[in-house]
């Protein structure tokens, strides 16, 4: 049954009482400075203003949790205190006695400014779809087996760059770079500029130097998961990428939603991964079902259209290398987690037409150019606007939306 | 002329007034917390206290410039107050009268604790070494080309992880991960742990989001330079690298010297960098001469051996993509630097034997041991030391130490 809550259209929406993410606000009546804050129906809890007003007994959970300006000290105290602060929170937002205390500390988001949720440490960015990894690899080695030997051993993925991710909402000036024309270097503004549909894990509880961190325990490091979408520059990259990987193709921008939804909000949506084969080696074994039924769309908004088209839907419920795996591969090696690194699931694209989460799938590399909202596609012109969008059902009768990751193509300055 | 200090031994050490490279310490007579500092002889000279003992003038350039804990705050001010500052140090150490009022400053190192001088925001590893290069591509393609087609139009790089970024002398546990070994997958620790030898370069003046940073003005960006030892697992990398390069095997550890010279120290190092062939795009065109003249060694103490021995000597002069170009192509995308970001040069190899910056190459994939210490090495064993020094001569009779990077390997957790 669901939770009724006293926050004015809440219940219904996709921020109802189950859900509670995470962010960080500026503005509104407070006043000027940032401070975390859990979003509930189309307004923001302000959590310092709580701990100050001493409502929920948030205070007594341990000082400066909470307090701001950003989500670090909580995000780092680890699942103990994460459950214990969504508790009070529940509670707070669901008990009608409790609507007068709470008032203040609660602002319509329209009045508020949404910045970055978290601090991005490391960024990793991983390439864990094995419908994504195959299409591309069918495009660009249409002779070969797509995928490579390594992919089905071991979740693939890189570093990228933590100080270019910006929060939803942010516009996304084209880059500029070199790329290779009928042979020849050139450089101008990117003629390929792409979309990735993914889903990002925001590291809490830090773990120590020198100590893989099992598949076991990755949850407890875990605090949530955001939409992502990881802008890629196709013929940047294609030109730069060997033998090092993605560097400018990807580094000029990555978007990451406002608010991110903890991982007790969705655990009912957690489902058995896909078969794995071969079987991963023991340190990368599954251990509990980590797949998770989250719905997910990409909506485009093209410059001169008719308004917004969904261009792709999927589901992250089959991607192939699951969360708790990812982590366990990232600390073999003794590489820490700190509290603020970002892991993105790299693209999530289902096997059939209209599922795939980026454009150069779903144009077959440009070859057959997208027709959306009264105009067509094959890469992103200047103007358009993208959407990623995702959808939960974590219990019956409840229905969660996670925050949406929106930005416009502008003019790049180069 | 060289200057003349009246701090105990600073005269004709690699640390004279001539050098000043910056820290952050703790411990010593002022006990426990951080606090930035300079290095002048075997001595750190504690700004936070010259500053709260108002002595040299550093207070008066900037509220909480030179506080503490960390460096921060000077290296975002800028050149102006780099400058500054540095005159205003060089008069202090050099100034007899002022022995006296700067003495509670000063404190032997062998007191203190060097911390990482900087908090390594984001982490980029060129690959800018023409030798380098082509020694890789010989080992592992050659009966092609061993420069790739991008290779010399562009400056090849990747994003490491830089919360695994470590202060010299910090032990380095021997990474665990999957290699193949002979077609199978096999899990381990590294049996091919290699280092390499790097110069990296630490921003200090951040620049803004979506605005390139030209040629011209990347060393007012630019604070200094320290010594880099960016350890590879060759085994782990292998397997992983494609196709977006390297992760785990690198992401293990990366050794950054104690202390970090400033670019206007070696300015009297700078040299015409080499022909570049085909002349780079306009927006990597050279402006001045940015090819720096560092001599640089890396030496083995290797466990059961006699000692240390020097197994590569090098020089930094010739490195094909210099520092300016470097900044202007990690940027031209749009991606703008930020305090603390950290880009080191790639492995810095000579054409003739034994200019090697990497075991990979001085052992030719380990098919040649090497002869060290009374022992051999094909790659680093549990118990091997590597030392990476530098010393740079910006002027007659001027000869300057580079902060050593260092670090032992110890056997892993995994």
């Amino acid at each position: 049954v669901a939770l009724t809550s006293w926050v004015e259209g809440a219940d219904g929406s996709g921020f109802p009482a189950e859900h509670l993410p995470y962010g960080v606000v500026s503005g509104g009546d407070a006043g000027g400075p940032l401070r975390p804050a859990v979003r509930i129906g189309d307004r923001a809890l302000d959590l310092a203003r709580l701990v100050a007003d001493d409502v929920a007994g948030l205070a007594a959970l341990g000082e400066g949790l909470l307090d701001g300006p950003g989500l670090g000290p909580f995000l780092a105290a680890g699942p103990q205190r994460w459950r214990a602060v969504r508790e009070r929170l529940t509670e707070l937002v669901c008990d009608p006695a409790r609507r007068a205390a709470a008032a203040p500390a609660l602002a319509p988001l329209a009045d508020l400014r949404v910045h970055l949720p978290v601090a991005v440490a490391d960024y990793v960015d991983f390439y864990s779809s094995i419908e994504h990894a195959t299409n591309l690899g069918r495009l660009f080695r249409p002779d070969a087996e797509p995928l490579l030997p390594n992919w089905r051993h071991l979740p693939v993925a890189y570093h990228g760059r933590a100080g270019t991710v910006v929060v939803s909402g942010t516009p996304v000036p084209r880059p500029a770079g070199q790329r290779l024309v009928d042979g020849a270097v050139a450089f101008g503004p990117s003629l390929r500029l792409d979309i990735e549909l993914e889903v990002g894990f925001v590291v809490g509880a830090p773990s120590a130097p020198g100590r893989p961190v099992p598949v076991a325990e990755a949850p407890d490091h875990v605090f949530g998961l955001a939409l992502v979408n990881d802008w890629s520059a196709r013929d940047i990259q294609a030109w730069e990428y060997q033998p090092l990987g993605p560097f400018l193709g990807k580094s000029f921008a990555t978007t990451l939603a406002g608010w991110i939804t903890p991982l007790d909000a969705v655990a009912g949506c957690r489902v058995p991964g896909p078969a794995q084969d071969p079987p991963p080696l023991p340190y990368l074994a599954p251990a509990g079902d980590w797949g998770l039924a989250l719905d997910l769309e990409v909506a485009l908004a093209p410059a001169g259209g008719t308004g917004e088209e969904v261009i792709s839907r999927t589901s992250f419920a089959g991607v192939y290398w699951q969360m708790p795996q990812q982590v366990a591969h990232m600390t073999v090696n003794g590489a820490h987690l700190r509290t603020g690194d970002l892991f993105a699931s790299g693209t999530v694209s289902g096997a059939t037409p209209g599922s795939q989460g980026s454009l150069i799938e779903l144009t077959r590399n440009g070859a057959e150019p997208l027709a959306v909202a009264g105009t067509e596609r094959r890469f992103l012109e200047d103007g358009d606007e993208v959407v990623l969008r995702g959808t939960a059902h974590p219990a019956a009768g409840v229905t969660l939306t996670l925050a949406e990751a929106r930005g416009r193509v502008v003019p790049g300055a180069g």
